[in-house]
């Protein structure tokens, strides 16, 4: 119902900047204000972000509330709510998913390159002394305006919402950025986590003639030939354990146009030469890897001038992409074993576990239902 | 006339991979065969791929007729042959401006991918040994019928056509694959050679706010300031001579959003690490200086993640961007002082010397006139 | 100084939906709320919109606030506020250019398609019985969260940034939409009021070949030729009067390709048909004379399919277009006479004679002066 | 074997300009000349065109051998032919399909549009009186060196390939020109003949929720349904029969906010006006039913500009659309019923009975086996 007085009581796993770790804390929430709602937290996704953070990988000044990944159940509408972002009309008791970044609306970023993931205004994390969080490890969340939300088909299996998480809106900015896949492509995709799944499903669904994927965990080499890898490389194989060996594995295979389309999706620096080794002639190369921080390799820009190589970087994810990555996953979710990719589920007194397990790569997709 | 029986005597530059350097060759040249033209070479442009060549920078394995830049005077046209690919009437006296590059029209590049430059049927180079040359330090030269070709307007003069020879059409390819530069963009250009000075020129007319130019010979920067440049870091001072102190006093100018669109025509491969830190958030970065070789410099790959930026290489191109060139020239060859660049003439006799002051960077523009 | 507690009286323009005529109504105005900024209007543009809203041709509901194109001088500054929305730092004494669209920021069109000019929940129109009006025939208004605001340089004459209003950002909007005019083309500008010499302004920034220009008005003739028009089409010559004898006219001029791109800035349905039959293979017709309202024309759709053309139609402008129409005219107003475009000033008592000089095609741009 | 001086005899199905009919010629052919190669026809495919240039609905001036969809078996290469188009080693036995346009490769829209459907100097028509025919209504047929040809896999049925003849080329040149169908549109195709179900095919591999599909021939719908069609709109139904009521069936099926992109493969010109009211804001509308001849309709211009449409129109395709629609067939044609679109066969001596029956609509696909 709108416009209750109500005060709730949820717990939230906070991360605090004093090194201590992960503490539930159990906050008082109040009632959606205007244009805001309150939701229950159904899944929180684990990423890798996370765990670095919990890691100490990242300063950040205040306590925060962890999790920026989140489906939940709508348990208030603040005056004035009637429909999600895409306008469809919604009620308490539907589910949505929704992006924690939260453009201001009104700076260079956001109003002149219409860029929603570069404006630095809108906080992201969600400080954990404030009334309202938009985090996700948490009992109760409330969007704010400007988190961008959009219903969800209660038919499909949440877990495969979760499944790809920031991994799939990510992906789907990325190739924006890139022009998309073309059919036919032969495609490099360096890493099967959430973020590499991600990627190979888009170039399934693009219709790609070869999806090489170059990983070294089991569980994932697995996802990855379920999602429609057509070459995996385990670089755990001694015969494919050296650079040269890889390239001249995968070139047999796919002929001598090499590859068009490279997505890297392993944070590790090292894959990038190896990426530009692989690219033929006009070839694209898309760097998602977030978290290579400020590793160095070697480098030859003539490689990018003689082969005529695109190369792009791409951060997260704007609310399109979110909403887009929804509707995928509704249509997909019997195509591609998403619900499968969950692996791990926790509560919030096991976060500081789930993090532990995502920071040492024994997952596929590591969830926390609160 | 078409369809003489006239055989013709031609000087032309002639350089062997012997290493025994460049020769004057007197050959003998037949009339044009059907669908292709004979011309009197009227300028010669010494672009510095020549330089290297003769240098012995890039192995090639039978003697060639040297350059390919060149603007000619039609003196007899082949059999079926009566406009320009262009589609406009041409006739014995014309003036033509054409590609060196001979696409075959048959193969994957030509067909399939239409990247006309990446066909490597087609010889670039002209062999001594064959009857037709289509090079341009030669008296005489036969344009087959994949030597695309546009007449261009006798009232301009030469020099403005010659001025930049390659570099225009290779710049304008490049910027077809970068998207073209947005109005009231924020350019840097790396070096004021002939491709540099290109790229000065169409940031110029696409109205850029602000172009940069590091450069560290004196008549270049003249020149790329004539050409449009807003700022010129000339890197021999020595308030300059860091990256660190370039980049403080280019900041300092630009504002806070950085560099846009950053242009690499310096050929040092050095040169790339510098503009990656110039650019701002979603910049774009345009690789044409071809002849970095295999250097290897250090580079961050998080780098372009975290500022979404896209790297672009280009080699060169295609018929459509020699036609574009001549019309540009046409146009804009009293606003942009072209002709002007031509700081050194030379005969076919004297081209040793034009190749050495080239390589050696002493001109702005050297033309031979067979 | 902001968080004032100061309320200011002031008059402004308003229409009302029951026919009697434009009304000057004395309105109180509270201090600008957080997020909010308070100006003075310095310069109203009249659109040709505004006269048919006056003459009753477009239903509305309540009394409104005329105008939507407007300069004003911030005067207070509500709290929370410290840069325009290019994140320019601003201060009172600044003047500003505002979009008067106002997002919701939470719908499909503007978290999806990111089209915020087909947003419906924003509403365009200012109700004069709110507190606050964001339109510009007023002496006060005040600009809410959502409408974007750029400050502009004070050195240049107001006029040249109001001559253009409405027209040059909807004009930037609609190349967006087009992919913009490609270099050397031959463009058709049919209409040249604020709309079409906008038109003819990017056309020349564009490096366009041939810029033909179909008007019937004098002082637009003119202006087209100072903007740049290279072809001025008169049509009320009896030599010109019939469309075929335009057609051979602009045919002999501009050869035998025909027209590149044609932009419709004349709101009459007859025009359509002309500028098809003057498009050549793979032309572009670009519509947004935005009045031709329920006219119909006879047309033939095989045209489209044998020339392979593109229309595309595009109303108004997103708050990129208006920063960026504020940074052309800064750059640019001393290359085209825009100051000069303003033929008329009214104050706003004189509201209804301005209204009623632009629905006869008396002006090239009225403007009030409140 | 290469080099042959093999004459051979090959029978042609002829069309002549007296109006006489279709006739049997049997015809003298030469072993291909240098760059050529020599095919023997195994499937040709009846095109709407060839029925309507038979009915005399276009006029041509000499005898032609009617045929421009083919595929064949390689028995002769001409001198210097070691590869197809897309460089794959080729050899007698190989089977190719190949492009009926011949680009001359030296005219404006061959080296600076690269428009090669537009180049008019490569005749499409193959005459009867020349040695070489380049048609598919004959035995033997002389692949020219500019008829661009692609070897195919031969364990792919060859009905599959011949199914969609010249429409799958056509429809991916005309989705170059759109941009592409984004996933999770809402796809209209208007008409479902080959042409129609190429767009449908098309439109499932690019992922859109939604393909509606209106026919009113019972073969036509049920081929529509298997190739994807979500929703049927049978014109003959009584309840279907007119404009209005097929736009609220439609609309009550997708929901308010409408077309996204739309399709006309119907060759009728009524059909515009339907397609352009379908249309949401933004929507795309894609003109291929390239025989709507002179039919004029009425049309609004100002529907195009509220709300912001585009409209594409494009005929035919260039090289690189055949190899693509060869690999699609390749990969896709066991998801889509290909092969079971011919549904008619014909002998060269049946050519008039197999004109007849497409003129007449009977069939989905009709091909002449030489």
């Amino acid at each position: 119902m709108a416009g209750s007085e109500t005060t709730r009581r949820s717990k939230a796993a906070v991360l605090t900047p004093d090194g201590s770790g992960v503490q539930i804390w159990t906050r008082e929430v109040p009632p959606p204000a205007r244009a805001c709602i309150l939701i229950k937290v159904l899944r929180a996704g684990v990423c890798g972000t996370d765990a670095h953070l919990a890691k100490g990988d990242q300063p950040f000044p205040d306590p925060v509330v962890l999790g920026h990944e989140g489906l939940g159940q709508i348990i208030e509408l603040g005056e004035g709510v009637a429909t999600d972002h895409a306008g469809h009309p919604i009620a308490v008791g539907d589910i949505v998913y929704w992006n924690p970044i939260r453009p201001c609306n009104a700076c260079y970023d956001c109003t002149i390159s219409e860029d929603f993931t570069a404006c630095t205004n809108g906080t992201f994390w969600s400080p954990a002394d404030r009334a309202e969080v938009w985090a996700s490890y948490t009992e109760l969340a409330t969007l704010l305006p400007n988190n961008s939300f959009y219903r969800i088909d209660p038919n499909v299996p949440l877990d495969a919402f979760i499944a790809l998480g920031c991994a799939l809106p990510t992906i789907l900015q990325a190739l924006d950025h890139l022009g998309g896949i073309p059919s036919g492509s032969t495609v490099l995709v360096q890493g099967a986590g959430p973020v590499g799944l991600a990627a190979i499903m888009m170039a399934k669904l693009a219709n790609a003639r070869d999806i090489i994927c170059i990983e070294g965990v089991d569980s994932r080499l697995q996802r990855a030939q379920e999602f429609g890898a057509t070459l995996l490389v385990d670089f755990r194989k001694p015969e494919l354990s050296s650079r040269q060996a890889r390239q001249s594995f995968i070139n047999s295979s796919i002929g001598p146009r090499g590859v068009g389309v490279a997505i890297e999706c392993s944070g590790n620096a090292a894959a990038f030469d190896e990426g530009i080794s692989l690219l033929g002639r006009s070839g694209k190369y898309l760097l998602v890897g977030t978290w290579a921080g400020n590793s160095t390799v070697p480098f030859c820009p003539f490689d990018v001038v003689q082969k005529a190589l695109t190369v792009v970087g791409s951060t997260f994810a704007s609310p399109k992409h979110y909403y887009r990555a929804a509707r995928l996953v509704e249509t997909n979710h019997e195509v591609f074993p998403l619900a499968q990719c969950v692996t791990h589920k926790y509560t919030l007194d096991e976060t500081i576990e789930a993090l532990r397990a995502v920071g040492a790569g024994e997952v596929v997709k590591a969830v926390v239902i609160p």
